[in-house]
Protein backbone atom coordinates (compact mmCIF):
# COMPACT_ATOMS: atom_id res chain seq x y z
CA UNK A 1 0.00 0.00 0.00
CA UNK A 2 1.50 3.44 -1.05
CA UNK A 3 1.56 5.29 2.19
CA UNK A 4 1.65 8.57 0.55
CA UNK A 5 -2.03 8.01 -0.51
CA UNK A 6 -3.23 7.54 3.09
CA UNK A 7 -2.42 11.77 3.85
CA UNK A 8 -4.94 13.67 4.48
CA UNK A 9 -6.27 16.29 1.22
CA UNK A 10 -6.92 19.56 2.58
CA UNK A 11 -8.16 21.86 0.13
CA UNK A 12 -6.89 25.41 0.82
CA UNK A 13 -8.83 28.73 -0.71
CA UNK A 14 -9.11 32.36 0.38
CA UNK A 15 -10.75 35.95 -0.49
CA UNK A 16 -8.26 38.02 -0.26
CA UNK A 17 -6.51 36.37 -3.17
CA UNK A 18 -3.86 34.20 -3.89
CA UNK A 19 -0.96 36.52 -3.82
CA UNK A 20 -1.92 37.87 -0.25
CA UNK A 21 0.62 37.23 2.79
CA UNK A 22 -2.65 35.18 4.56
CA UNK A 23 -2.69 32.05 2.59
CA UNK A 24 0.81 31.95 2.11
CA UNK A 25 1.01 31.34 5.63
CA UNK A 26 -1.80 29.04 5.90
CA UNK A 27 -0.43 26.92 3.17
CA UNK A 28 3.04 26.78 5.34
CA UNK A 29 1.30 26.01 8.72
CA UNK A 30 -0.95 23.29 7.10
CA UNK A 31 1.98 21.48 5.15
CA UNK A 32 2.65 19.09 7.74
CA UNK A 33 -0.62 17.50 8.27
CA UNK A 34 -1.31 16.58 4.65
CA UNK A 35 -1.09 16.71 0.95
CA UNK A 36 -2.61 20.60 -0.20
CA UNK A 37 -4.29 21.61 -2.78
CA UNK A 38 -4.50 25.32 -3.47
CA UNK A 39 -7.15 27.01 -5.74
CA UNK A 40 -7.71 30.60 -4.73
CA UNK A 41 -9.04 33.73 -6.34
CA UNK A 42 -6.70 35.62 -8.91
CA UNK A 43 -8.08 39.53 -7.60
CA UNK A 44 -9.30 39.99 -3.99
CA UNK A 45 -12.87 38.89 -3.47
CA UNK A 46 -13.03 40.39 0.01
CA UNK A 47 -16.74 40.80 0.75
CA UNK A 48 -17.80 38.49 -1.03
CA UNK A 49 -19.77 36.27 1.32
CA UNK A 50 -21.19 32.89 -0.67
CA UNK A 51 -21.63 35.05 -3.89
CA UNK A 52 -21.01 32.81 -7.32
CA UNK A 53 -20.78 33.72 -10.54
CA UNK A 54 -23.89 33.20 -12.92
CA UNK A 55 -22.83 35.82 -15.86
CA UNK A 56 -19.90 34.93 -17.31
CA UNK A 57 -17.63 31.50 -17.00
CA UNK A 58 -14.76 31.09 -15.24
CA UNK A 59 -11.17 29.61 -15.59
CA UNK A 60 -8.72 28.59 -14.03
CA UNK A 61 -4.76 27.74 -14.27
CA UNK A 62 -1.54 25.71 -12.72
CA UNK A 63 0.57 28.00 -10.73
CA UNK A 64 2.70 25.88 -9.24
CA UNK A 65 3.52 22.09 -8.38
CA UNK A 66 5.75 20.19 -5.60
CA UNK A 67 5.22 17.34 -3.80
CA UNK A 68 2.70 17.59 -1.25
CA UNK A 69 1.43 20.72 -2.79
CA UNK A 70 -0.37 22.30 -5.74
CA UNK A 71 -1.51 26.04 -6.83
CA UNK A 72 -4.27 26.97 -8.90
CA UNK A 73 -5.49 30.35 -9.56
CA UNK A 74 -9.12 30.97 -10.59
CA UNK A 75 -11.38 33.88 -12.30
CA UNK A 76 -13.98 33.33 -9.98
CA UNK A 77 -15.23 34.05 -6.24
CA UNK A 78 -14.37 32.19 -3.20
CA UNK A 79 -17.15 29.73 -3.54
CA UNK A 80 -16.73 29.28 -6.90
CA UNK A 81 -12.82 28.27 -6.50
CA UNK A 82 -14.38 25.96 -3.95
CA UNK A 83 -16.96 24.23 -6.55
CA UNK A 84 -14.65 24.63 -8.87
CA UNK A 85 -11.64 22.71 -7.53
CA UNK A 86 -13.93 19.72 -6.20
CA UNK A 87 -15.15 19.47 -10.07
CA UNK A 88 -11.79 19.76 -11.80
CA UNK A 89 -7.90 19.18 -9.26
CA UNK A 90 -8.63 17.03 -6.74
CA UNK A 91 -8.42 13.50 -7.53
CA UNK A 92 -10.57 12.44 -4.38
CA UNK A 93 -13.20 14.07 -1.80
CA UNK A 94 -10.77 16.46 0.08
CA UNK A 95 -10.16 15.43 4.22
CA UNK A 96 -10.69 19.34 5.31
CA UNK A 97 -11.60 22.19 3.56
CA UNK A 98 -9.62 25.84 4.73
CA UNK A 99 -10.07 29.35 4.10
CA UNK A 100 -7.79 32.04 5.10
CA UNK A 101 -6.24 33.11 6.73
CA UNK A 102 -8.32 36.43 5.67
CA UNK A 103 -6.50 39.74 6.44
CA UNK A 104 -9.10 41.48 8.71
CA UNK A 105 -11.68 40.01 11.24
CA UNK A 106 -14.63 37.93 10.45
CA UNK A 107 -16.07 37.30 13.61
CA UNK A 108 -19.95 38.64 14.98
CA UNK A 109 -21.82 39.29 12.16
CA UNK A 110 -19.18 39.66 9.66
CA UNK A 111 -19.50 35.90 9.28
CA UNK A 112 -22.47 36.51 6.62
CA UNK A 113 -20.39 38.84 4.31
CA UNK A 114 -17.10 37.43 4.44
CA UNK A 115 -15.71 35.26 1.44
CA UNK A 116 -13.69 33.34 3.54
CA UNK A 117 -16.35 31.89 5.16
CA UNK A 118 -17.59 31.58 1.69
CA UNK A 119 -14.90 28.90 1.23
CA UNK A 120 -16.17 27.53 4.72
CA UNK A 121 -19.69 27.27 3.74
CA UNK A 122 -19.26 25.98 0.37
CA UNK A 123 -16.79 22.95 1.97
CA UNK A 124 -19.63 22.28 4.54
CA UNK A 125 -22.34 22.43 2.02
CA UNK A 126 -20.00 19.41 -0.19
CA UNK A 127 -20.00 17.49 3.62
CA UNK A 128 -16.06 17.77 4.33
CA UNK A 129 -15.26 19.37 7.43
CA UNK A 130 -14.20 23.01 7.14
CA UNK A 131 -12.54 26.04 8.43
CA UNK A 132 -12.04 29.19 8.29
CA UNK A 133 -9.23 31.61 9.83
CA UNK A 134 -8.85 35.30 10.23
CA UNK A 135 -6.65 37.23 12.12
CA UNK A 136 -7.79 40.46 13.38
CA UNK A 137 -5.41 42.70 11.10
CA UNK A 138 -5.72 44.19 7.41
CA UNK A 139 -2.14 45.20 6.76
CA UNK A 140 -1.07 43.38 3.79
CA UNK A 141 2.39 42.50 5.86
CA UNK A 142 0.62 41.61 9.22
CA UNK A 143 2.32 39.01 11.73
CA UNK A 144 0.83 35.47 11.36
CA UNK A 145 3.56 33.90 13.15
CA UNK A 146 1.84 34.03 16.39
CA UNK A 147 -1.54 32.94 14.87
CA UNK A 148 0.35 29.51 13.03
CA UNK A 149 0.66 27.37 16.36
CA UNK A 150 -3.23 27.63 16.64
CA UNK A 151 -4.28 27.55 13.08
CA UNK A 152 -2.17 24.19 12.91
CA UNK A 153 -3.52 22.69 16.24
CA UNK A 154 -7.23 23.38 15.39
CA UNK A 155 -6.96 22.11 11.66
CA UNK A 156 -4.98 18.92 13.17
CA UNK A 157 -7.98 18.73 15.87
CA UNK A 158 -10.50 18.65 12.91
CA UNK A 159 -8.97 16.33 10.95
CA UNK A 160 -9.01 13.85 14.03
CA UNK A 161 -12.19 14.10 15.36
CA UNK A 162 -14.08 15.34 12.39
CA UNK A 163 -16.97 17.77 12.37
CA UNK A 164 -21.04 17.18 12.93
CA UNK A 165 -22.81 17.48 9.45
CA UNK A 166 -23.79 20.76 8.54
CA UNK A 167 -21.16 22.54 10.87
CA UNK A 168 -17.52 24.39 10.68
CA UNK A 169 -15.65 26.86 12.08
CA UNK A 170 -15.04 30.32 12.01
CA UNK A 171 -11.80 30.64 13.84
CA UNK A 172 -10.52 34.37 14.66
CA UNK A 173 -7.25 35.58 15.96
CA UNK A 174 -5.87 38.45 17.81
CA UNK A 175 -3.22 40.71 16.28
CA UNK A 176 -1.47 39.82 18.93
CA UNK A 177 2.50 38.75 19.74
CA UNK A 178 0.77 36.70 22.76
CA UNK A 179 -2.59 34.99 22.76
CA UNK A 180 -4.50 33.53 25.83
CA UNK A 181 -5.84 30.15 24.45
CA UNK A 182 -8.68 29.65 22.44
CA UNK A 183 -11.87 29.98 23.30
CA UNK A 184 -15.50 28.35 22.15
CA UNK A 185 -18.09 31.12 21.19
CA UNK A 186 -21.04 32.23 20.25
CA UNK A 187 -21.65 34.83 17.16
CA UNK A 188 -21.54 38.17 18.71
CA UNK A 189 -24.84 40.15 18.09
CA UNK A 190 -24.67 43.70 16.86
CA UNK A 191 -24.75 45.83 14.02
CA UNK A 192 -22.43 47.81 11.46
CA UNK A 193 -23.01 51.49 11.88
CA UNK A 194 -21.80 54.99 9.88
CA UNK A 195 -21.20 52.50 6.92
CA UNK A 196 -20.81 54.83 4.21
CA UNK A 197 -18.03 57.86 3.81
CA UNK A 198 -20.17 60.20 1.00
CA UNK A 199 -17.79 62.08 -1.58
CA UNK A 200 -19.11 64.66 -3.64
CA UNK A 201 -18.42 64.11 -7.51
CA UNK A 202 -17.96 66.92 -10.68
CA UNK A 203 -20.20 68.78 -8.36
CA UNK A 204 -24.09 67.29 -8.63
CA UNK A 205 -23.12 64.08 -8.07
CA UNK A 206 -21.51 61.54 -4.93
CA UNK A 207 -20.21 58.33 -4.21
CA UNK A 208 -19.79 56.34 -1.51
CA UNK A 209 -17.18 54.00 0.12
CA UNK A 210 -18.18 51.43 2.36
CA UNK A 211 -16.54 51.65 6.01
CA UNK A 212 -18.26 51.81 9.51
CA UNK A 213 -17.89 50.36 13.04
CA UNK A 214 -19.03 47.61 14.35
CA UNK A 215 -21.33 48.22 17.90
CA UNK A 216 -22.02 44.79 19.97
CA UNK A 217 -25.18 45.05 21.38
CA UNK A 218 -23.76 41.90 24.29
CA UNK A 219 -20.52 43.52 24.70
CA UNK A 220 -20.99 41.98 28.24
CA UNK A 221 -21.47 38.69 27.23
CA UNK A 222 -18.24 36.71 27.97
CA UNK A 223 -19.55 34.48 25.86
CA UNK A 224 -19.39 36.20 22.63
CA UNK A 225 -16.49 35.91 19.82
CA UNK A 226 -16.17 39.93 20.58
CA UNK A 227 -15.35 39.55 24.06
CA UNK A 228 -12.92 37.15 23.39
CA UNK A 229 -10.96 38.68 20.84
CA UNK A 230 -11.01 41.67 22.71
CA UNK A 231 -9.31 39.77 26.10
CA UNK A 232 -6.61 38.38 23.76
CA UNK A 233 -8.32 34.88 23.13
CA UNK A 234 -8.66 32.88 19.58
CA UNK A 235 -12.43 32.89 19.14
CA UNK A 236 -13.59 29.60 18.07
CA UNK A 237 -17.10 29.58 16.66
CA UNK A 238 -19.49 27.20 15.27
CA UNK A 239 -21.67 27.67 12.49
CA UNK A 240 -24.25 25.72 11.01
CA UNK A 241 -25.61 25.92 6.94
CA UNK A 242 -28.60 25.14 7.89
CA UNK A 243 -30.25 28.78 8.91
CA UNK A 244 -33.74 27.10 9.62
CA UNK A 245 -34.85 29.10 12.49
CA UNK A 246 -36.77 26.52 14.49
CA UNK A 247 -37.64 28.01 17.15
CA UNK A 248 -40.24 30.36 14.99
CA UNK A 249 -42.20 27.39 13.26
CA UNK A 250 -44.92 27.16 15.80
CA UNK A 251 -45.74 30.59 15.86
CA UNK A 252 -45.93 30.84 12.13
CA UNK A 253 -48.34 28.06 11.83
CA UNK A 254 -50.44 29.84 14.03
CA UNK A 255 -50.49 32.71 11.49
CA UNK A 256 -51.47 30.94 8.45
CA UNK B 1 -52.28 64.37 13.51
CA UNK B 2 -51.23 63.51 9.46
CA UNK B 3 -52.15 60.37 8.92
CA UNK B 4 -50.01 59.85 5.92
CA UNK B 5 -46.72 59.64 7.95
CA UNK B 6 -48.21 56.88 9.80
CA UNK B 7 -48.79 54.52 7.39
CA UNK B 8 -45.67 51.67 7.06
CA UNK B 9 -42.34 52.32 5.25
CA UNK B 10 -41.58 49.31 3.17
CA UNK B 11 -37.57 49.31 1.45
CA UNK B 12 -37.97 47.35 -1.25
CA UNK B 13 -34.93 45.77 -3.47
CA UNK B 14 -33.81 42.07 -5.43
CA UNK B 15 -31.13 40.70 -6.87
CA UNK B 16 -32.15 40.70 -10.46
CA UNK B 17 -31.87 44.10 -10.94
CA UNK B 18 -34.44 47.10 -11.41
CA UNK B 19 -35.31 46.22 -14.76
CA UNK B 20 -36.86 42.82 -13.89
CA UNK B 21 -40.43 42.20 -14.24
CA UNK B 22 -39.89 40.12 -10.37
CA UNK B 23 -39.59 43.86 -8.57
CA UNK B 24 -42.14 45.47 -10.39
CA UNK B 25 -44.74 42.80 -9.70
CA UNK B 26 -43.68 43.07 -5.59
CA UNK B 27 -44.10 46.71 -5.95
CA UNK B 28 -47.51 46.47 -7.04
CA UNK B 29 -48.61 44.01 -4.38
CA UNK B 30 -47.27 45.73 -1.95
CA UNK B 31 -48.38 49.32 -2.56
CA UNK B 32 -51.55 49.21 -0.99
CA UNK B 33 -49.73 48.43 2.78
CA UNK B 34 -47.42 51.40 2.80
CA UNK B 35 -45.32 54.07 1.32
CA UNK B 36 -42.86 52.05 -0.63
CA UNK B 37 -38.68 52.91 -1.31
CA UNK B 38 -37.28 51.11 -4.03
CA UNK B 39 -33.11 51.01 -3.87
CA UNK B 40 -31.92 48.04 -6.79
CA UNK B 41 -29.16 46.83 -8.30
CA UNK B 42 -28.71 49.09 -11.75
CA UNK B 43 -27.32 45.35 -13.36
CA UNK B 44 -28.61 41.48 -12.85
CA UNK B 45 -26.63 40.37 -9.36
CA UNK B 46 -28.14 36.86 -9.55
CA UNK B 47 -26.25 34.56 -6.99
CA UNK B 48 -24.39 37.76 -4.98
CA UNK B 49 -25.68 36.45 -1.64
CA UNK B 50 -24.82 39.06 1.13
CA UNK B 51 -21.71 40.13 -0.97
CA UNK B 52 -20.32 43.53 -0.42
CA UNK B 53 -18.68 46.60 -2.96
CA UNK B 54 -15.42 46.97 -1.22
CA UNK B 55 -12.56 48.09 -3.74
CA UNK B 56 -14.90 50.35 -5.58
CA UNK B 57 -17.13 53.54 -4.24
CA UNK B 58 -20.96 53.20 -5.19
CA UNK B 59 -23.53 55.12 -6.39
CA UNK B 60 -27.37 55.96 -6.81
CA UNK B 61 -29.61 57.77 -8.72
CA UNK B 62 -33.68 58.92 -8.37
CA UNK B 63 -35.50 57.13 -11.23
CA UNK B 64 -38.84 58.14 -10.66
CA UNK B 65 -41.25 59.28 -7.74
CA UNK B 66 -44.68 59.64 -7.55
CA UNK B 67 -46.96 59.41 -4.37
CA UNK B 68 -46.53 57.12 -1.92
CA UNK B 69 -43.48 55.56 -4.47
CA UNK B 70 -40.04 56.35 -4.78
CA UNK B 71 -37.78 54.30 -7.41
CA UNK B 72 -33.75 54.47 -6.62
CA UNK B 73 -31.37 52.51 -8.73
CA UNK B 74 -27.70 51.77 -7.15
CA UNK B 75 -24.51 50.86 -8.89
CA UNK B 76 -23.83 47.99 -5.88
CA UNK B 77 -24.79 44.81 -4.62
CA UNK B 78 -27.96 43.73 -3.27
CA UNK B 79 -26.91 44.07 0.09
CA UNK B 80 -25.21 47.51 -0.32
CA UNK B 81 -28.68 48.67 -1.75
CA UNK B 82 -30.20 48.36 1.75
CA UNK B 83 -27.12 49.41 3.24
CA UNK B 84 -26.63 52.67 0.98
CA UNK B 85 -30.80 53.21 1.68
CA UNK B 86 -30.78 53.38 5.58
CA UNK B 87 -27.79 55.58 4.71
CA UNK B 88 -29.52 57.84 2.28
CA UNK B 89 -33.01 57.64 0.94
CA UNK B 90 -35.31 56.58 4.28
CA UNK B 91 -36.26 59.54 6.29
CA UNK B 92 -36.74 56.75 8.95
CA UNK B 93 -36.03 53.32 9.80
CA UNK B 94 -38.53 51.14 7.52
CA UNK B 95 -41.23 49.05 8.65
CA UNK B 96 -40.80 46.28 6.66
CA UNK B 97 -37.42 45.01 4.01
CA UNK B 98 -39.20 42.66 1.14
CA UNK B 99 -36.25 41.56 -1.62
CA UNK B 100 -37.97 40.08 -4.84
CA UNK B 101 -39.91 38.80 -6.03
CA UNK B 102 -36.92 36.70 -7.53
CA UNK B 103 -37.28 35.10 -11.02
CA UNK B 104 -35.85 31.52 -9.44
CA UNK B 105 -36.26 29.05 -6.67
CA UNK B 106 -34.30 30.05 -3.09
CA UNK B 107 -34.94 27.08 -1.44
CA UNK B 108 -32.52 24.91 0.57
CA UNK B 109 -28.86 25.53 0.47
CA UNK B 110 -29.47 28.59 -2.18
CA UNK B 111 -30.75 30.74 0.73
CA UNK B 112 -26.71 30.56 1.03
CA UNK B 113 -26.03 32.13 -2.84
CA UNK B 114 -29.09 34.11 -3.10
CA UNK B 115 -28.46 37.82 -3.43
CA UNK B 116 -32.41 38.06 -2.80
CA UNK B 117 -31.79 36.40 0.96
CA UNK B 118 -28.80 39.12 0.92
CA UNK B 119 -31.35 42.26 0.86
CA UNK B 120 -33.38 40.29 3.40
CA UNK B 121 -30.86 38.99 6.16
CA UNK B 122 -29.29 42.82 5.49
CA UNK B 123 -32.95 44.05 6.81
CA UNK B 124 -32.79 41.72 9.54
CA UNK B 125 -29.63 42.42 11.20
CA UNK B 126 -30.62 45.99 10.87
CA UNK B 127 -33.27 45.04 13.29
CA UNK B 128 -35.75 45.60 10.79
CA UNK B 129 -38.68 42.64 9.92
CA UNK B 130 -37.78 41.32 6.57
CA UNK B 131 -38.88 38.98 3.88
CA UNK B 132 -37.43 37.73 0.56
CA UNK B 133 -40.00 36.10 -2.53
CA UNK B 134 -39.19 33.96 -4.98
CA UNK B 135 -41.14 32.66 -7.73
CA UNK B 136 -40.06 29.02 -8.95
CA UNK B 137 -39.28 30.12 -12.65
CA UNK B 138 -36.29 31.77 -14.10
CA UNK B 139 -38.62 32.96 -17.04
CA UNK B 140 -37.88 37.08 -17.55
CA UNK B 141 -41.77 36.93 -18.09
CA UNK B 142 -42.53 34.49 -15.86
CA UNK B 143 -46.17 34.81 -14.73
CA UNK B 144 -46.60 36.18 -10.94
CA UNK B 145 -50.36 36.86 -10.79
CA UNK B 146 -50.88 33.57 -8.83
CA UNK B 147 -48.42 34.84 -6.28
CA UNK B 148 -49.67 38.08 -5.94
CA UNK B 149 -52.26 37.76 -3.06
CA UNK B 150 -49.71 35.62 -0.95
CA UNK B 151 -47.50 38.04 -1.61
CA UNK B 152 -49.60 40.48 -0.41
CA UNK B 153 -51.22 38.23 2.38
CA UNK B 154 -47.24 37.38 4.16
CA UNK B 155 -46.52 40.72 4.09
CA UNK B 156 -48.99 42.50 5.72
CA UNK B 157 -48.75 39.81 8.60
CA UNK B 158 -45.17 40.83 9.13
CA UNK B 159 -46.37 44.28 9.49
CA UNK B 160 -49.35 43.34 11.54
CA UNK B 161 -47.36 41.20 14.36
CA UNK B 162 -43.67 41.71 13.14
CA UNK B 163 -40.82 39.14 13.74
CA UNK B 164 -38.39 38.08 16.49
CA UNK B 165 -35.23 39.76 16.70
CA UNK B 166 -32.38 37.77 14.18
CA UNK B 167 -35.20 35.77 12.37
CA UNK B 168 -36.97 36.40 8.54
CA UNK B 169 -38.83 34.35 6.08
CA UNK B 170 -37.73 33.00 3.10
CA UNK B 171 -40.56 32.51 0.83
CA UNK B 172 -40.67 30.46 -1.91
CA UNK B 173 -43.58 29.63 -4.37
CA UNK B 174 -44.11 27.39 -7.30
CA UNK B 175 -44.79 28.41 -10.47
CA UNK B 176 -48.49 27.15 -11.11
CA UNK B 177 -51.65 28.38 -11.76
CA UNK B 178 -53.04 26.95 -8.88
CA UNK B 179 -51.29 27.16 -5.16
CA UNK B 180 -52.24 24.68 -2.38
CA UNK B 181 -52.00 27.67 0.15
CA UNK B 182 -49.39 28.37 2.86
CA UNK B 183 -46.85 25.41 4.43
CA UNK B 184 -44.38 26.63 7.12
CA UNK B 185 -41.27 24.57 6.42
CA UNK B 186 -37.74 24.02 7.35
CA UNK B 187 -34.70 24.28 4.91
CA UNK B 188 -34.42 21.19 2.65
CA UNK B 189 -31.12 19.85 3.09
CA UNK B 190 -29.13 18.46 0.07
CA UNK B 191 -26.49 19.58 -2.74
CA UNK B 192 -25.54 20.59 -6.19
CA UNK B 193 -24.61 18.69 -7.87
CA UNK B 194 -22.74 18.59 -12.55
CA UNK B 195 -21.97 22.30 -11.11
CA UNK B 196 -19.47 22.94 -13.97
CA UNK B 197 -20.59 22.98 -17.48
CA UNK B 198 -16.31 22.58 -18.97
CA UNK B 199 -16.41 24.55 -22.62
CA UNK B 200 -12.75 24.29 -24.61
CA UNK B 201 -11.45 27.38 -26.05
CA UNK B 202 -8.83 28.03 -28.40
CA UNK B 203 -8.10 24.23 -28.36
CA UNK B 204 -5.56 24.91 -24.88
CA UNK B 205 -7.45 26.39 -22.25
CA UNK B 206 -11.13 25.71 -21.09
CA UNK B 207 -13.83 28.01 -19.66
CA UNK B 208 -16.78 26.81 -17.39
CA UNK B 209 -20.13 28.31 -16.82
CA UNK B 210 -22.29 27.46 -13.54
CA UNK B 211 -25.37 25.38 -13.98
CA UNK B 212 -26.13 22.05 -11.89
CA UNK B 213 -28.75 19.88 -10.27
CA UNK B 214 -29.62 20.09 -6.64
CA UNK B 215 -30.33 16.93 -5.30
CA UNK B 216 -31.91 16.29 -1.55
CA UNK B 217 -30.44 13.87 1.12
CA UNK B 218 -34.02 14.34 2.62
CA UNK B 219 -36.46 14.23 0.02
CA UNK B 220 -39.17 12.47 2.24
CA UNK B 221 -39.31 15.08 4.86
CA UNK B 222 -42.56 16.36 4.45
CA UNK B 223 -41.77 19.34 6.74
CA UNK B 224 -39.07 21.03 4.13
CA UNK B 225 -39.22 23.46 1.74
CA UNK B 226 -38.34 21.30 -1.29
CA UNK B 227 -41.09 18.77 -0.84
CA UNK B 228 -43.49 21.84 -0.17
CA UNK B 229 -42.50 23.86 -3.71
CA UNK B 230 -42.95 20.24 -5.72
CA UNK B 231 -46.50 19.40 -3.75
CA UNK B 232 -47.38 23.05 -4.50
CA UNK B 233 -47.42 25.13 -1.61
CA UNK B 234 -46.55 28.50 -1.13
CA UNK B 235 -43.13 27.67 1.18
CA UNK B 236 -42.37 29.97 4.30
CA UNK B 237 -39.10 28.88 5.65
CA UNK B 238 -37.95 31.19 8.95
CA UNK B 239 -34.18 31.67 8.49
CA UNK B 240 -32.15 33.20 11.56
CA UNK B 241 -29.01 35.52 11.16
CA UNK B 242 -27.74 33.66 14.33
CA UNK B 243 -25.81 31.21 12.52
CA UNK B 244 -24.20 30.05 15.82
CA UNK B 245 -24.22 26.21 15.76
CA UNK B 246 -25.12 26.15 19.57
CA UNK B 247 -25.35 22.36 19.68
CA UNK B 248 -21.32 21.72 18.93
CA UNK B 249 -20.36 24.00 21.96
CA UNK B 250 -19.82 21.86 24.68
CA UNK B 251 -18.26 18.83 22.08
CA UNK B 252 -15.69 21.35 21.07
CA UNK B 253 -14.93 22.13 24.74
CA UNK B 254 -13.80 18.87 25.31
CA UNK B 255 -11.14 19.56 22.44
CA UNK B 256 -9.48 22.46 23.94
Amino acid sequence: MDKTNKRPLILVSNDDGITSKGISELIKYLRPLGEIVVMAPDTPRSGSASALTVTEPISYRLLRREVGLSVYKCSGTPADCVKLAFHTVLDRKPDLVVGGINHGDNSAVNVHYSGTMGVVIEGCLKGVPSIGFSLCSHEPNADFEPAGSYVRKIARMVLEKGLPALTCLNVNIPDLKELQGIKVCEQTKGQWVNEWENFAHRGDSHYYWLTGNFEATDNENTKNDHWALTNGWVAVTPVTVDVTAYGLIDELNTWF
